[in-house]
This record gives C-alpha cells, sequence and structure tokens, in this order.
C-alpha cells in the first residue's frame, strides 16, 4: 500500500467517523413491523352479492391503523388453477373491491398479480370471489402490496419525508439485510407503522411488532 | 454550512470517488439465484423405511449443483398442526435425513424450525415423514435453510471469498434490497448459485435464474 493510499484511507475514517457521529440522531427513525396475510376490502355492491343486500361487516379485530379492523366475515378465492379458503375481510368497505395476496397465493389460484400500491388496480387482473350469499367475478383488483410505511404529517415533518417517497430501511437477524423502495404514506390519522406481507416478513425473520429502522443507502436504480 | 464541513464533505466525495473508481471491477461478483422449494435429503436407513428396503431414487431432474438432483420420489410431512404433500425428495441419499421447509411450512406444520445450514440439525426440531411403504419419526431434522452461496475455489479466490464467511448481496427491481448474512460455501465442483427459499426470493420479486450483486455494505451488527 502506498502512502497517498494509505493517507486517503485515514482521511476518509476520519471524515466518515464525524459524518455518521453528526448526522445519526436526526435521521434515528424506527418503525414497528405490520404483516398482512392474503384479505380482501370490498365494495358496497360486492358485499351485497357475497353477504346478502345491506349486509355490514362484523368487527372482530382492530388493526394498528385507525378506524381499520378485521372482520369476522371470510370469503374464498377461486382462480384458474385453485382456490383459497377463509380470505379475510378488512373493513370497512371501500369505493372499489381488492384482492391482497401473496406471490405464492397467485401461484396457487393461477394468477399474476402485479406489485402496486393500495388504490392502483389499473390492469391488475381479476378474481372469483365466493361469498355465503352469491359469487362475483372480478375483472381487475388481485394485487400483491407495494410494501410502504404509514406516518403521520407530524411525523413525517420531523424526518423530512413527503408523502411518495420511497425509502430504504434495515433489518437486523440473521435474515437481515435492506428492503428498498418502501413507499411513505402520509396521513393525517396514521400511526407510524411499516406494512408488509407474510413472504416478505418470512424472508427477513421479521415478526409483528419487530423494528427496523430507516438507512440511507446510495440508491443505484430502480 | 460553515467553511469545515464544506471542505471535509469536499474531501470525502473526492476519496470515494476514487476508492469506488479503484475497487469496482475487482469486487464484480454477479451471482444467478436457485429458490429451493421445500424438500427432503433421506439417509439410507429412512429410505428403507420409507419405500422399502434397499429401493432407490429414480432421478427426475438435474439441480444445479453437479451430482444432485430432484427425484420421483415425494413424502408427506406431517407436524402437530397440519400436513405437507407431495414434497419432494432430492438425492442421492445422505448420512442424515434433513427437511428443509420455509417459515410458513413451520406455521402449517406446527413445528418452529431454526434458521440453519445443511447438516447443522443439533436442537432442530423433528417431525413425522410418510412414504408409501411406512412412516418414520424423527426427533430431528427440520430445518428452514440458512441463504448461502455455492462457489467453486477458483472463484472464490479471484473474489477474496473464504468458505464460511458471510457476505451482503443487492438485489434490484421494485422489490429490491440488500440481503446480508449469505453464507459462502467454497466446494470443488460448485457451480455459482445463491440458494434462497421461496419466500426470500418472493419478498424480493426474484425468480430462478435472475442475478444478485456482491456489494460491500457497513456491517451493523448481526
Amino acid at each position: 500500500m502506498n502512502y497517498n493510499q494509505q493517507q486517503a484511507e485515514w482521511i476518509t475514517q476520519q471524515i466518515l467517523q464525524e459524518l455518521a457521529a453528526s448526522t445519526k440522531p436526526a435521521d434515528a427513525l424506527t418503525i414497528p413491523v405490520g404483516i398482512s396475510n392474503r384479505h380482501v376490502h370490498l365494495s358496497r355492491e360486492d358485499m351485497d352479492v357475497l353477504f346478502g343486500y345491506g349486509s355490514t361487516l362484523t368487527r372482530m379485530k382492530a388493526v394498528k391503523q385507525p378506524g381499520q379492523y378485521a372482520a369476522e366475515e371470510t370469503v374464498t378465492l377461486r382462480g384458474p388453477k385453485g382456490e383459497l379458503h377463509k380470505v379475510r375481510v378488512l373493513g370497512p368497505l371501500r369505493s372499489a373491491t381488492q384482492i391482497e395476496i401473496s406471490v405464492s397465493d397467485g401461484f396457487a389460484l393461477g394468477v399474476k398479480a402485479p406489485v402496486r400500491m393500495s388504490g392502483d388496480l389499473q390492469d391488475s387482473p381479476g378474481i372469483e370471489i365466493i361469498g355465503p350469499n352469491g359469487r362475483v367475478v372480478k375483472t381487475d383488483g388481485a394485487i400483491v402490496a407495494w410494501r410502504h410505511i404509514h406516518i403521520s404529517p407530524q411525523d413525517a415533518e420531523a424526518h423530512a419525508l413527503r408523502d411518495g417517497m420511497e425509502i430504504d430501511v434495515r433489518i437486523d437477524g440473521h435474515r437481515g439485510g435492506v428492503l428498498s423502495h418502501v413507499v411513505v404514506r402520509v396521513s393525517a390519522d396514521a400511526v407510524l407503522e411499516m406494512h408488509i406481507d407474510v413472504e416478505e416478513a418470512n424472508g427477513f425473520g421479521l415478526r409483528n411488532g419487530d423494528c427496523v429502522t430507516r438507512v440511507s443507502t446510495r440508491s443505484q436504480g430502480r
């Protein structure tokens, strides 16, 4: 190793240490994990067909985001290659029916669902939904959820985050690493939480309530 | 921003650019992905019980690592909470039976399998294996595979890798990120490949044959 290289590495060490010390406290954003199993959101119209005209969802268990809940109602999903039973309905009702499955579920059903943010259903595949009162054949609505965090405007501002941004988060443990392209969703009543699906969670050895940390990485293209 | 900080940042930029330029070509290691679905490796003794005394495995399809293959034979796994059917046997026979499942499979079976390297079965849970000719109740052998790469001694030396090291790899795409703690397995006849399970693959949007790139990250503890 020559003199210049030694010098350069020593200077780099010093500078990196100083920068790390000066920037760490402000950047530290620790986010609890919420794991989503397959589920559906139903429109009023589809609820009528599946569970009876004017029927309502029965709240079984609150989820962390205010106002939302897991319902007692479940449905069957039927695709060209198979069925999935006892798929949980999440309330409240929405303007459009949306089916959130994992990549493996897609293989089991024979449906190639794209990775999308909630509500972005354009050109997503359809699927048959079967309830106790009837069935609906959707022409779209099946997606794999794009990983994202929910955050309040106050927390977002404190961490210089804006709605729609993508961040990287670090996961510790023997299946640790970095999740990139985690979309930031800012909303008034949000509780800080990162939503990932079961395969993402298991691939990283994460359980509900585990925490991840926002990190800055030199992004190298999407 | 004061004068010292500006100076420090400028120097950092220059040094990082120079170091990146000088180290990149030597570091570039691109690794094809091989995805492992649940499978079992059988001992001679368990093969005898499950498929009949002196029975042999029937080669169905070679896998990428020389000498190994998926057999036509399948078994059923039975745990306290459920069963998994048509679980593929991988050949050839081994000195000890080993059952490789995903975290989700473990929930379905009711078996808490630890994340382990192949062969490291100490204190792993057992499970019942059912074949056409009989059944065996294992007292250990169920693991979730620790992610790893297979690499030849020549490739390993070219990239300054040693058997047992852990590296980080980068994955592109909208489910991209970094996988840490990927164990390096050096063996004479190895074909370069990273083995991950179905949940890791789907969590990162990876398919068989996709490539990942080794990266250097400042590791922050395991």
